[in-house]
C-alpha cells in the first residue's frame, strides 16, 4: 500500500484522454496539485517512553516494534479523501508512535492487556483501507498510541468441509483468503471495493459488504464465529449456526470497529468455488425503472450474484467502466448482472433474471461491458489519485434505506451534496449507484467530483455534513458498508438514539474500562 | 388457553387406540394421573399494596388490572412439562399478583416506568407458551410481581407494499398475524409449534424459529425494526434493512426475553401469500442418510419451504402424524418436504429437490402423509396433555450445531437422556428430528417419553440436566429456538462465557438499573 495513494504504485492509473477534456468542460482549466514528497512529511514526536517501548518489545520481540518513519507514515489514517489530502499536504499528525506486529492471538492478547494496564491507545490495523477515519486514535490522556498491525496473522486455521466453514486469521487479505480457500475448492465470495488490501478482521470489525452481496450476502451474514482479544481476556463467540440462547453477541462484536477488542480469527461460512462466472449489462430507461426491476427480482427471490445499477449521470460517464470514462454511453441507467456457480445454474439464473428484466423495460446489452466491469472493478480508487493530482476533489459516501423511501433519500442526498459544493463555488458532478439489495430495501452509493478549493478538506467536510444531515433527515442509515469511524460519529449517535448510545457505552466500559481500544472511534 | 393444559379445551386430543397398547408395551400398565380441579389450586397471597395497585390502575384503568384468581392462575408460568405438572398438582406459586392489560405502547411505557420506580417485578406476557421457565419472575426484593399481558396490542400498524414490510403489534398471535397480513395478500411465514397462541412480541423476545424456516427463515431474520418500552424510555431500532453503523443493536433486543424492555411493535419483512402449498414425504434408509441429503440441499442453495427429518425411532412411532401413532410405519427415516409459492415455482422446486433426494438414496412416498403432517402440525402439544393424564411424562428439548458435529451431538444427548431416566427406573423412548437447517449446520429436536415417578418434576430435571451437560460438552447451543428462561440459565452462562455474561449484565444495568424486568430470567 502506498503511503498517500491507493494500493500498489505499479498499478497507478492515468486518466483516459476523454476524461481530461470532460473535466475541463465540467470544472474549468486544470490546476494540478501533486502530493508532497514523503521525506518532507511532518511526523509528530513519539510519546511512548523507552520503558513502555521495551515492555511492548518484550511481548512481540524487538524486530516487531517499528518506530521508523516509513512504518509510522504508512500506518497514518486510512484512505478517505480527507486522509489522503492530509498526507499529500505533508500532515501525518495522526501517526501512531509505533507499529506492532504480533505473531498470533496470544501476542495480540498480551499486547491488549499491557496497553490497558499502561494506558496505551491501540489502533487495530488490518489493510489500512478505512474511509471513515477509523484508524486515527485519540492521543489525549494516553501514554502513547500504537498501531497493532495484524499482517502476520495471515493463515487459514482450518476448513470443515462437512459444515462448509473455514477459520481465517484476521490479517488475511481478500486475495489471500481466496487463494487459501481456493486450494480447497472453496470461495468466500466477499469482494468489496477494498478487496485487494482489506482484511478478514477489518471486514468483521466494520460490517463490510461486497460487490457480490446479492448472491453471497454481506460479510456479517457469513460470520458464524469470532475469536477476540479483549482486556478481559479471550472472547470466543458462535456456538452454533443459529441459536435462541439470548441476544446474538456476535452482532455486538461485528461493527465494533476495534473498540471492544481485536478480532484475531473469524469462522466463516464458505462455498464451493464457482465453475462459471458471467457478467452482463442491461439498459433501463431510467434509474427509477432499473430500481423497480432490482426490487422485483429480489422480492421474487431471484438473486443474481452481482446486481448493480448506475443512475443516469453515472451511466453517462461510464463510471462502471473506468477506461471508457467520457466516451459514448448507452444513456438511460446501466445495470450490471453477474452470475456465478455451476454452468447449468448460471444459465438458468441468467434466463430467469433476463425474463424479469425484459418484462420490466430492460434492454440486454450483452456480456462485453459486464466482463470489462468485472475486470476493472477494483481499480476505481486508483483513478481518485489521478484526479487528486489534477486538483479534482473526488470522494464517495453511501447509505441504505427501505425500498419505499429510496427515491426520497436519493433526491435529498444528491441535492444536499450539490447545494453544499455549489455554495462554495465548486459545482459538483454527483453520481450514484445501487449495489446491495435486500427484500426490503437497498443501498445508495454516491460519488462526488468537483474542482478543489484552497481548503479541500474543509470543502469536503461541509459537503459531507450536508449529506449526512440529509441522510438522517430522510431516514437512511448513516452508513451501509463503510462503518462509522470518527467521520460518522455525530450522525451515528442520532441514528441509534440515547438508549443505543447508553448500551454501547455500557458494553465498552465493561470490556475496555481503561478505554484504550481505538479511542475516539464509533462510541458516542 | 387452558390453565393447566395446552391450547383450546375444545381441541383436546385423545390418544389413538394403537398408542395405548404401545404405551403399555413400552412402559407397563397405565396409572392415570388426572389434574387437580382449578378450584383447589393454591395461589400465593397478593404482595402488591393497595396503593401500588391503585397506581397501576391509574395507568391502564381499573378494568385492566385483574387480581382475580382465574387471571392469576392463567398467567402462572408457561407450558413446559414441569410448569404443567406444577399446576396439575395444584401449585400456582409462580403466579403474578396482578395481570395488567395496557392498551398501547404509551401505557406499556408508563407501566414499565412506574414498575421501575416502585420496584415491581414485571413479567411480559404474550401467548404464555414459554417452555423454558421464561414467565416466572423472581419475587424476592420486589414489592410485588405483575404480568403485563400484551393481548390488547393486537393490531396491524401498517403495511409498506413497496418495501414488503409490515408493522405488527406485540400481542398479535400467529393466526391473527396471518389473518391481518392475508387481507393484504401477504404472509409472514412463521409457523412454530406454538403458532396458534404465541405472539409477535414473544417470537422476537425469544428468537423463535418456525417449521417453515428452511424457506422463510428464522423469526429474527424477518425482523427489520423494533419498538421497545424500557425504563429509559422508548427504544426504536432498525434504520435500514442492513447497515454498517456499529453493532446491530436489534440483535441485542432479539432474544432478550423481556429483560431489557417490552417489545411493543415489530417491523417485519413479509412476502406474497403463496398461491400453492404442497407437502410430501420421503423415506431414507437411515437418519444419517437423510441428514446428508438435507445438508446437500441446503449447501447447494436448494431450499424447500419445509424440511424435516425424523430419526428411526420417531419414524417408527409415526410421530409426524399424531393420529397414526403406533400404526405401521415405512421404517427408515421419514422426511417431510414442503413447497410454497407460485404454482410454477413449487413445481420446479419440487422437481429440483426430488432429483437431489433420489440421487442420495431417498424414496418418494407421495403427498398424502405430507398433507396430513401439515394439517396436524400444531396438535402435538395436545397429545402431551393426554399422555400426562395417563401418567406418562413427555417433554421436548432442542439444540443446534454445525453439520460436522451433528452425529456426535445427537448420540451424546440421546445417551444422556436414556441414561438419566433409566437410572431412575423409567426407561424412556427418545425420539429426534431435524427441523431447521442452515448451510453450516442444523437443529436437533428431542422428544422424550417415559412412565412418571412419584416426583415427575424432579425426574425430568435430572434428565434435563444430563441432556444440558451433554449439549454443552458436545459443543451444541443450549437452545436453538426455545430460548433460555430460567431452565437454561446455568448452561447458557457456560455457553457465552464470562465476557459474554459481563456484557449482558452491563447492558441490563444500563437499561434496567432497578432490575425489575423479568428478574431471574436469562441474565447469568
Amino acid at each position: 500500500m502506498h503511503w498517500s495513494r491507493w494500493g500498489d504504485p505499479a498499478h497507478a492509473a492515468t486518466l483516459p484522454p476523454n476524461a481530461i477534456g470532460m473535466l475541463e468542460l465540467a470544472f474549468g482549466p486544470a490546476s494540478p496539485r501533486p502530493a508532497m514528497d514523503v521525506a518532507t512529511v511532518q511526523l509528530p514526536p513519539i510519546e511512548l517512553s523507552d520503558e513502555l517501548l521495551d515492555a511492548l518489545r518484550g511481548v512481540v520481540g524487538v524486530e516487531h516494534v517499528d518506530t521508523g518513519d516509513d512504518a509510522r507514515v504508512l500506518h497514518t489514517g486510512g484512505k478517505s479523501t480527507p486522509d489522503l489530502l492530509a498526507l499529500r499536504g505533508g500532515d501525518a499528525g495522526a501517526a501512531p508512535d509505533a507499529v506492532l506486529r504480533p505473531a498470533d492471538h496470544g501476542e495480540v492478547l498480551a499486547l491488549v492487556t499491557l496497553c490497558a494496564e499502561r494506558r496505551i491507545a491501540v489502533v487495530p490495523y488490518g489493510g489500512g483501507t478505512s474511509v471513515v477515519g477509523g484508524l486515527a486514535a485519540a492521543h489525549e490522556g494516553f501514554s502513547g498510541v500504537v498501531a497493532i498491525d495484524l499482517g502476520r496473522l495471515d493463515g487459514l486455521v482450518g476448513v470443515d468441509d462437512v459444515s462448509s466453514t473455514a477459520v481465517l486469521q484476521a490479517g488475511v487479505s481478500g486475495p489471500r483468503a481466496e487463494e487459501l480457500l481456493g486450494e480447497h475448492g472453496l470461495t468466500l465470495g466477499h469482494f468489496p471495493q477494498s478487496f485487494e488490501f482489506a482484511t478478514i478482521g477489518g471486514f468483521a470489525a466494520t460490517r463490510s459488504s461486497g460487490q457480490s452481496s446479492s448472491g453471497y450476502g454481506r460479510f456479517d451474514a457469513m460470520v458464524v464465529g469470532l475469536k477476540v482479544a479483549t482486556p478481559q481476556g479471550t472472547w470466543e463467540l458462535g456456538a452454533a449456526p443459529a441459536s435462541a440462547a439470548g441476544p446474538d453477541l456476535r452482532q455486538m462484536v461485528l461493527g465494533s470497529e476495534g473498540t471492544l477488542g481485536i478480532v484475531t480469527e473469524v469462522t466463516l461460512a464458505v462455498r464451493a468455488a464457482p465453475a462459471t462466472a458471467l457478467y452482463e449489462t442491461w439498459r433501463f430507461p431510467s434509474f427509477a425503472d432499473g430500481a423497480t426491476a432490482m426490487r422485483t427480482l429480489t422480492q421474487d427471490g431471484i438473486n443474481p450474484t452481482v446486481l448493480r445499477l448506475s443512475d443516469e449521470t453515472e451511466t453517462s460517464l461510464n463510471l462502471a467502466k473506468p477506461e471508457s470514462i467520457g466516451a459514448d454511453s448507452p444513456g438511460g441507467a446501466l445495470m450490471v448482472c453477474g452470475y456465478e456457480g455451476a454452468a447449468e445454474r448460471v444459465a438458468r439464473m441468467r434466463s430467469e433474471v433476463g425474463a424479469t428484466l425484459e418484462s420490466l423495460g430492460g434492454t440486454p446489452l450483452g456480456v462485453e461491458d459486464g466482463q470489462q466491469w468485472a475486470q476493472g472493478r477494483f481499480s476505481a480508487p486508483y483513478l481518485r489519485d489521478a484526479l487528486l493530482d489534477e486538483g479534482v476533489l473526488v470522494e464517495t459516501l453511501e447509505t441504505a434505506t427501505f425500498w419505499g423511501n429510496l427515491d426520497h433519500l436519493y433526491a435529498e442526498v444528491k441535492a444536499a451534496l450539490e447545494g453544499a459544493l455549489s455554495a462554495q463555488g465548486t459545482n459538483p458532478i454527483v453520481l450514484c449507484h445501487i449495489s446491495h439489495v435486500y427484500r426490503t430495501g437497498a443501498s445508495l452509493y454516491f460519488t462526488v467530483a468537483c474542482r478543489e478549493t484552497d481548503d479541500p478538506r474543509g470543502q469536503w467536510y461541509a459537503a459531507k455534513a450536508a449529506a449526512s444531515e440529509a441522510i438522517v433527515d430522510a431516514g437512511g442509515t448513516i452508513t451501509h458498508h463503510h462503518a462509522v469511524g470518527r467521520d460518522h460519529k455525530q450522525w451515528y449517535a442520532e441514528e441509534i438514539g440515547p438508549i443505543g448510545a447508553t448500551v454501547l457505552r455500557a458494553v465498552k466500559q465493561a470490556v475496555d474500562p481503561a478505554g484504550v481500544l481505538n479511542p475516539g472511534v464509533l462510541i458516542p
